[in-house]
Order: C-alpha cells, then structure tokens, then sequence
C-alpha cells in the first residue's frame, strides 16, 4: 500500500492533534501504511521550521500556497483559523489534493458549498474534522438506532457545554469576529452538536434558534484597547429532524465549569440512550424490555466489542482518548483514498452542518422557525 | 398553639403525600405543632370511609362540599385532578378556609388568576404545592446566587423529564383530556420547571415554545376504544427571565429511562451550580475562584448546613426523601397561618406559573415569541 | 388494631429518628395503626419535659426506670448511648415491654447475649436499629442474591466511612470511651456495615482485623484537658462467610469527605451488585447475561416495584429519606406485636453483629484469624 | 537528539500498546526524538514477519536472543508472558541495552532482585511499565499529598478489579500456572495496585493477606482436558506504610462488571483524594478548607494545568487514553536515556512491588503480618 504523503497548514490546537494522529494511526490500524509527515507550512518560514522540528515533519514552509502546490503533497490538512478554510481547499482540491479540513468548513453555507462542490468535480477524498462523532460509542449508538433497539425515536436533547470564553477577561481574538470566525459558539461548538445529532438522527429540516452574546466586548492584548465581540457566546435552539423527530440544542462557550460538555440524550418509546463526551468512555443505555424493578441506565463501558475501540487496545474499560478519536479520523481518510471511494464525514456532511448553523442564525434575525 | 384541622380533597398518590406530610410534620419542626387530619373527601362515601382508616383521618365524606363547609376545618388541602383546582379552592375560600392546593394552581391563567384573585382578597393563607423547590439544596442554591458566589449569570438550563406516559400502551386517563388536564406535561411537569427556573433567577419575561404529541391516542380502559390524547407529551422551550439571562427548558413526559428528571444548571461568571432531583440531596457547585488545576464541580451532600435538613437528621449526608419536601412545605403552610402572614410558595407564585405555561402554548400556536 | 403505646428513651439524633417515624408510619403503611408517643424519658425532668413538647410525647420523665415501669407502656424505645442498652433493655423485658434498641445492641458480645436470651426468654417482640439495611433496594439486592439473578456469588467488598471525627480538634465525648461506648468506629458504623454483609450474604465465621487510632487524644470541653481516645477510629478487616465467600471491611469515623458512605458491592459469576446510602435510591446491577457490548452496570432507581417503597410514594425515583428508613424498621416491630411473630432485625441479629465485632478486636489482638 | 533503535519482544495485548507508544511519542513530546521500530521478536519467524508488518517494524525474527544481541538495537522493550522476563532482561543488560519491562518485573522477589541489580550494575537505563500510576492526575495526586494539602494521612482504601476471568467458561491459559505467571491477579494486577500506593504514600512496610481461587480448575482449549488453576483470583489484603499509615487492597479478576477497577482514595485530616482508572481523566477531590456548607468531592478534569496533559491536548477535560499513558512512559524512558540517569519507574520500583506481592503471598501461607 502506499505511503501517503501529508502537508499539514497550521501549528495549533488542532494542527498539533493531526500531526499527532498521523503519526499514531500505522501502528494502531494494520490497515493503513503510516504515512509521511512531509511538510509543515505556517504563518512564517522560521516559525513553520522550529514547529517542523517540533512536531516530526520532513519540511517547513512559510507560505501554505507553496505546500499546496507542493508535487510531494498528497493529503493537505487544513489545521487553520476558520477564515482561511475555504480558500485553503480550494487551492489544495486544484492542485489535486486530497483534503482534510477542520470544522466549520468554511464561514457559511454558500462558501461551504463552493467547497464541498469542488470537492465532488475534483474527485478528490474529503474529510471534516468530526472528531466527536467518530467515537466508537457513538457509532453504537448509531446501529443500536437504526437497529430499532430503542423503538421509536422521541426525542432529541443535545447541548456543547465549554467555558473557554466565560472569563470577561478572556482576551479579543480572532474567534471574536465575523470576518475571521463567521460564527461564535455555534462555528465551534454548535458544528460538533449538529454533526452529532445528524449522524444519529439523519438530516435537521427545521430550526428555531436564539443567539446571545454575553461578554458584549473583550480587551485586545497587543492594543490594550476594547472592541465588542462580533459574534455569539451561546446559541439555543428547537429543531426538527426529517424523520419527525423533535430536539432541543443548548450551546455555550461561556458554561463556566464545563471543559468538553458534549452531550446527548436520544428517547426512544423502548429505550433510550446517553452520553456526554467528558466522560467519553460511557454509553447510557436504557432498555425498556429489561425486566420490571431491574431497569435503569447501563453505564456501558467502551471496549473492543465497538469498533474500533480493539484497535487501540483489546481490553475493555481501558480508555480513549481524544487524541484516539482523530487517529479513528486520519484513517477513515486514508483507508477512503487507498480503496478509492468517498470518505466520511466529508464535505457533504460539513455543508449540511453548515446550513443547519446557517439556519439557526436566519431564524435567530426573523424569531421564527427557518427550514433548511 | 392552636393544633389546625386540616379536611383533605383527594385520595391518591399526592393525596397520601399530604396525609403522609401533616402526620410527620410535628415530629420535624418543633415549631410547628402537629395538625389533626379531621376529614377526608373523595368520590363517594365507602370509598372515603376506607381511605380514611387507611390513611389516619377522623371523619370521612363522599361529598367535598361538605367538607369545605364544615366548621371544624381550618386547612383545606386540594389533592384533586387539575379541573376541580379552582371551584374547590374558590369553595375553600369563600368559606374562610385555609388552602394547601396541588400544582397546577388550574388548567389556564385566567382561573389562576380568579384563585389568586380571591384568596388574597379573603386574606386566607394559601400555597400551592411546589414541592421541589423547597428542597434545601435548592435554597442553598437561591442564595449562592443571591450573594453572588456565581459572579453576574449568563444563564439557565432545565429539563423536566420523566417518562409514565412513554409507552404507548399506557392507557388514556383524564391527563389526556384538556378540560380535566388543561396542558399535558407542561402542566404537569413544566409547572415544577417553572416554578424552580424562577425561584432560582425571578420572573421570566418571555417564551418561545413548541409542544410535542408523540403519542397521538391511547386506548380507554373501559371500553376499549382509542381516544386522541388532546395535550402534549413533549414542551420545548427557550425562555428569557427579567433579568437579562436567557435559558432552555425541555419537559416531556415521554423520556424513557428518566423517573423524576427535574435538572437545572445555572451558570455564572464565576461559578455554576446544576441539580438533578434523581439526586435530591446533591448540589453540584462549581467555583471559579478555586486554585487553578484544583477546580471541578463540587458534590455537595445535603446537610444540616443547609436549612431545614437538620430538622429530619442533624447528620449530613444521610438522605432526605420526596416526602420530607412535603413536610417542609406543610410547615411553610402551618407556620404561616400561626404567624398570620402568606406562604410560600403561595397562589400568586401558582398564577406567575400558569401564565408561563399559557404563554408557551400561545407560543407553540404563534411560532413567535410571547412576552408575560 | 391495637394503638400500642411508646415510651422513648434518649432526646438526641435517634432519639429523634424514632420519634419521628413513630409519628409517621401510620401514615404511610395503612397496615399499622399509629401508634401513641406516650413518654419520653431524658436525663432530666426538665430537659425531659421540654423535649416531650417539642417532639409530640404527651408525657416525660427524669428517670427512665419509670419509664420501663409505666403501666401504659407497651414499647420501649431505647436511644441512649450504648452503655445504657443492656441496662435498659433487661429492665424493659422483665417489665414484658417490647424493644426496639439501637445499635448496637450492647457493649460486647455478652451483653448482647444476655440482652438477646433474655427478650427470647420473655417472649417480648424485639427490634435493633438496623436501618440502613431496611432500604428496599436492599431488600431487591437479597432478593436478587437468593435467586440467583448473580450465579455463584465469589466476594464482597464493603466499606462504612464517615468523617464526623476526622478532624483533630472534635471534642472527646462519651464516643471515645470504653465503658460508654465500647468499640469505636466499629461499633458505630462496623455494625451496620456486619449486619448488610449478613443481611445479604449470611452469617460471617470467621474475621481477620486491624483497628487504629488515628487521633489518639481530644480535648474535653468542659475542663480544656486533653484526654486519650480508649478506641479505635479506624477498622479494616477481611471476612470469610460461612457459605465459603470471603470479603473486606473499611471502616472509619476519620473519612475526611463521607457523610454516610456505607457502600458495597457483592461480585457473583453471573453479576454484581453495588450500593452507596449516600446514594441510597440507587441500586448498580451488572448482569453478565444482557448482550455483549451492550453490557454495563445499570443504575435501578428506587420505585414502586420495590416493596415497601409504594407505600411511601407510588412514582418511582421521587427518592426516600433515611427517616423513611425508620419509618420502614417501626412498621417492622408494629406489625411483629400485632402479628405476635418475632420482628427483623431482632435482637438475634443485634448478638450476631456485637459477635463478629468482638472477633475482629480479639484478631486485631491476636494478629490472627479468629473463628466465630 | 539521537534516534534510538528498539527492539520489541511480543505481539500481543501490552506488545502493541509499546508500539503505539514508540510510534506516538516523537508527536506528542517534541524534547523527544521519535524511536526507529528497528525489529521485532515473535515465537516464529512467520509470525513475526506477518506482526512486523502490521506494527510497522522495520526486520522481525522468530529468535529473541538475536534481537537482543543485535548492534542496531538501543532499546529492549519485553512485552512477553510473566516467566519470560527475567531471562529475557538479564539477556538485554548483558548485551549492553537499555530495557522496557513489562510489569509484574519478574516471578519472583529473588528473581526480580537479580533482574534490578544487574541493571543497576550494567547502567542501563530500565524502565518497568507501570502506566497507570503515569496518569497525570496521579502526579497531580502525588504533588497534593506531598505539599500537605491533605493535611496529615490517615488512611489508604485501593482496589484492583476486572473481570476477564470471572466466567468459569474463560479458558485455561499461561496465566493460571505458577511457572509462567508467578502469581495470578496479584501478580496482573495487585503489581499497579502497590506501585500506586507506593507512588503515593511511600514504602509498604508490612502486610496480611488472604487469597482465593475461586474457579478451581478450567478447561484447557487444545485438549479439553480440565486442570487446576495454581494461582488466586482474588488477593485481599491489610497494609502498613513505613510513613506510618495503614490501608486496605481488594484485588481481584473475577470482580463480574469491572474492566479496569484501579480505583483509590487518601484520606487526609485536612482532605481526601478519589480516583478510578474508570474514569481516568477525574480525580476526586475533598478540601476541608472549603467554606461551611459548600464543601464535597470536586471532580477535577484533566487538562493542560496537570503535566503532562497539555502535550496531548491544550483543551481541559477533553480527555486522555490509556495508550496516552504508555506514550509518557515511553518519554521516560527516551528523556532518560537521552539524559544519561535513571528512568521512573525503573527497575528499582519493579523489585519493591514484587517484595510486596511476594510478602503477601507468605502473609497468607503463615496467616500472619509479614514485614517487607
């Protein structure tokens, strides 16, 4: 099998888990041949070159457009500020590069379509960074649903809890403005709930939504000065799934006390089931045919009965790790590239995020229920 | 002091959690002295005659108007369906009684209104039962807010979620009848939510809702016929108190798996709080002023820190019960009446209640925002 | 039905518990009729006549003799501290009182023979303080055991903690001494831990033990000296169950953080089962038979289905109260008098329990396994 | 930074958790060059070739001694069964190589002290893989007992339990016979269970113990024959620190439920630590400085502010795995060796445990205290 090389744009968070996970996922998947770690761009050459060094890649560059063109490069990793994403992959899907982007993928839908319709003429292998939903757990989750285990959905209640922004004093940065983020806590923490509820529950047809932002202005470091914040640090909404199901979604960035409060419950009339990402390990599952007086919530531990919880370790109970979840994630990109077929999530599901958030802040602007 | 006679309406589940409070309540506040359960009503005369026994009152009746009349009764309590509220409560009143009243105060705002209305005009003393929010925990988390210990609030989550109706076989009863019901779970549980939102962060100022039958019809006992269920199973709303914060509630009566799901988490600058009555005697507190790596959320046991705890067990962490809420609230009632000034939570917390729960019906029907 | 009449020895925590479930269990279990707080009994006449107004007991007295004696009397409720047990209850059985006596049962081993011999010899109805295992979910979990719902039962793990002298600066009280209280934190909290062991898994036949000091002297308030602590703070010790399954014991009044953490789990080849009190609505079931990956230890919420918690509330998961558990023990003696049938836990049980206590101070002596 | 060059005996569970580590470790700590997987020993040629390939080793071969003779190897990591270990090791020093053991170090105390002196003689650096005591929440742990945040220490509860051997189904394997595992679960598991509590509180002076097989005989796959199991499968036991604190240990591999139960709690005067490898990313924490009425166990989660967390991941609570843990192992162990002094925890740990294990093994021969 070949060894795929990878350019990898940004040096962050989330630039830092790519590299992680692509220099992990050979020896966790027999699968997939290891690949190279070949260049690194970053805002400028010396600082791309110390975090080349840093982070195990072959070669640094300080302009991303010449990674991209780069005729060593088969995967471009697209680890940037949201901003940046659509012209990104526009430039890597013309050079004829696969592509895996970070969420959201682009700052709205329209961009988001442009992408992921280059993308689908390019016939390059596209993935979203999706991290959550990944989780072999919730793929369990996913079959037990669609098995009918829990009989006829219900209901939905979801919420992405973090705090990251609900110190006043957090400073101004780019996740404050329009240009640079397009959305607040919905961009970055509302993509993950909808991807989440949509991988469970099939598409969102309709939404009401209402944005707050709390913290209205934030200090700029370099300036000292104040600038209000562009966009929200929490969005709440009902939705409505195609199937004819109901939900609730609650997201924040400003939940002071939560650090990575994804969470789920899907009601069913035979069973329900839970989970929530801090302790991303468990499963709840309700099971209405349990007999009388022994029912209640299985905590149901992770283990190599969930795919692909074996690969990382065969025995259960042992744990995952974030950082686990992307390697799940770089090998569903280069398992799709190698057999040559589509892979998931891709860029389809990062547009139909992106208009369901789309949505939500349509209906938040008119105070009323905005189909999708 | 003067030992009430207290002439109870109802005979079921929350008829008995009465019964069950003013028997205990002298045991568990010295204060208080302990009520005599003079008489009890139900439907007919036997049936009366044999609750009474069972359940330790004096006298019984078929017919509550004759309870309410009778001069030995101080007390009357209203453990009634929900149509029969406002006549009983009005029939109390007007014969100078005192009234302990189920939630929900009546099946819309205006008869509330009329309840209040009239017992405030009689100078009764009146409470409705919101038993929930007497929880100690609950009033430790009042004042945390109150003083401040979360910094300025940003803002309100609460679910009410249980699931007695979640299997379609359960079969038709008057709570699916608007004219015995009024509303379906959001009477029945979204009135605790409410009650509790507001104690918590005071009054709130406007709803977006939308109000779920999943169940459509269920089958009549009796006769074996199918009936449209007439109110919902499922309330979903957002919400916006006076002051300033906004917040999610998601109340059904369909969530399999949940029992008493009544859970809020309040979030602050500086700290949150979240409860879950499934386990009513923990608090969880999260404070952002503890040591950087040192901080999480704290499981606080209820104890006798906590006002009234001490009075069931002076050891903390030994676990009050459902009805030890009950007790606190029949001495609120009692104590009240000996001290001449009104209960809490009385008639007027039972209108502001019901107006939230007719504005989210209103809501669900507009599909825009209501202002109370 | 008779109304029995209690006389009530001890103004304190349980003296209190009992007063309270005396004048609640009629309300609750329509089976028992309420019985007649008749007499309280305290050191003093004065503090003896106070309490008896506070706590609803029509009369008091200064000398609990003529309590015992009291013609009207027909139950004596001993809740003084341990030394007084074997005193009072020998002079309440020769006057052919029943007893209900807190744990435990007396001093040690003989005592609580004497006490036992003679309450059979009597033929008076007999009742120790073991509330903690009258939890309904304890009830399931024997049960459950009995059936066989855990196949071959291999082990138990159980542990009391408690903090309530975890900090140096508690005062010496009668608690630290030998000839009021007997053992330490065995007596206080291994005896309720000894009894759910056997309560569930039968008698235990042999004991190896470790009990220490932690604080080795307090200050006594009245004289500001300080005196050493006669017994032990902590207890650890492994059990061996005559059905051939062995176990282990921590117990410790020092548990910097529990309030009421008596908690176990029994393993069996089939499933397990575990129980916290300080979650004493919850009851977590392994069953190795539900389907692989499906698998995981279910949280059962107390309900209806586990008698006797219908009687005190028919919905389930509403939660009962460490006085429910009192209420539970009052019916169990009301109803063994009215049936005239021995009661459970009686004072057999009482002896059995002061038994294993006393093998596990002779082991700490020994340093050896000590039979029973 | 040089590159080392490792040789892995052992393609099994622990055999590929060190290759996921090795391949891992350069991403996620960049002090540390990233190891070449030079060669990999298996019981076959075949099989080893086959292994290589999907580990993602360079060369393979079906005869260890050639591995650890070879030139190109730096490194040693012996992933092999229990009884392999000493050999294997003392091959490896002799050959001048550095070595990553498995735990338990060797079968034996005597063994185990050949194993530690011969690598303490040859300077190599050595490393025994205890991973859990890793965690950084451990460390956290650590750090807190030793500042005296928990004032002084009181006590020590730890258990250890799974369950992969409670069926009696599971068949006969190398780990029930004595001279290829040395003990059973205290050797599997008991081995973290004292590196844990020795990681935290210092040297195990003394000890008793009782052990039980609980399945007598299992059967043996190839021949369907039944033979005796010769080790326990549950090891309970009483411990003495040389600091002068006492704890209990319950371990087990029949304890139905748990898949990785390495749970523990400090108890201190001044608070209380708790924590469960279930839940690996939380620690429980009880400060009983925290005001009045506000106190109970924080759960603290992961993040960047406990080392090594923020080289996985910048974010809190979002979450390590147990492969994550090994990966900090393998940075101990590189960091070392690229420093010239000796890993933590080497080999010197590895002997303490064993003297511990091996103490408690003749604790329960003797029914007696045996000090270490």
């Amino acid at each position: 099998m070949k060894q795929y090389r990878v350019g990898l744009i940004g040096t962050g968070f989330i630039g830092r888990a790519h590299s992680i996970a692509l220099q992990g996922v050979g020896a966790v998947f027999p699968e997939v041949t290891a690949p190279v770690c070949e260049i690194l761009a970053d805002r400028d050459a010396a600082g791309a070159a110390r975090s080349a060094a840093a982070m195990g890649f072959a070669r640094s560059t300080g302009d991303w457009r010449q990674l991209v063109r780069d005729p060593a490069v088969d995967i471009v990793s697209i680890c940037s500020p949201n901003y940046l994403h659509r012209e990104m992959a526009l430039a890597a899907i013309a050079a004829g590069k696969h592509v895996w982007c970070e969420k959201p993928l682009a700052l709205d839908a329209a961009e988001a379509r442009e992408v992921a319709d280059a993308a689908a003429r390019a016939g390059v292998v596209n993935l979203v960074g999706f991290n959550y939903s990944c989780n072999p757990l919730v793929r369990v989750a996913q079959s037990m649903i669609a098995a009918g285990d829990l009989g006829r959905i219900l209901g939905f209640n979801g919420r992405y809890f973090e705090d990251y922004m609900a110190d006043p004093a957090v400073p101004y940065s780019w996740r404050c403005e329009r240009r640079f983020a397009g959305a607040g806590a919905l961009a970055d923490l509302g993509s993950h709930l909808i991807d989440m509820a949509e991988a469970l529950l099939g598409p969102i047809e309709s939404v009401f939504a209402r944005l707050e932002t709390l913290h209205g202005s934030r200090r700029v470091p370099a300036t000292g000065e104040t600038r209000p914040v562009e966009n929200e640090d929490v969005a709440r909404g009902l939705v409505r799934f195609s199937r004819g199901v109901g939900g609730s979604f609650d997201i924040s960035r400003v939940a002071t006390g939560f650090k990575c409060g994804l969470a789920f419950t899907v009601f069913g009339s035979a069973g329900s089931l839970s989970f929530d990402q801090e302790r991303m390990n468990e499963l709840r599952f309700y099971a209405g045919a349990d007999a009388t007086g022994r029912r209640g919530f299985r905590t149901i531990l992770a283990g190599p009965e969930h795919p692909d919880y074996g690969h990382f370790c065969p025995a259960p109970g042992h744990g995952l790790g974030i950082n686990d979840l992307k390697v799940i994630e770089a090998r569903n990109l280069l398992r799709a590239i190698a057999d040559g077929r589509p892979a998931h999530p891709g860029f389809d599901v990062g547009l139909r995020v992106q208009r369901v958030m789309d949505a939500m802040e349509r209906s938040h602007a008119a105070g009323a229920w905005i189909d999708i």
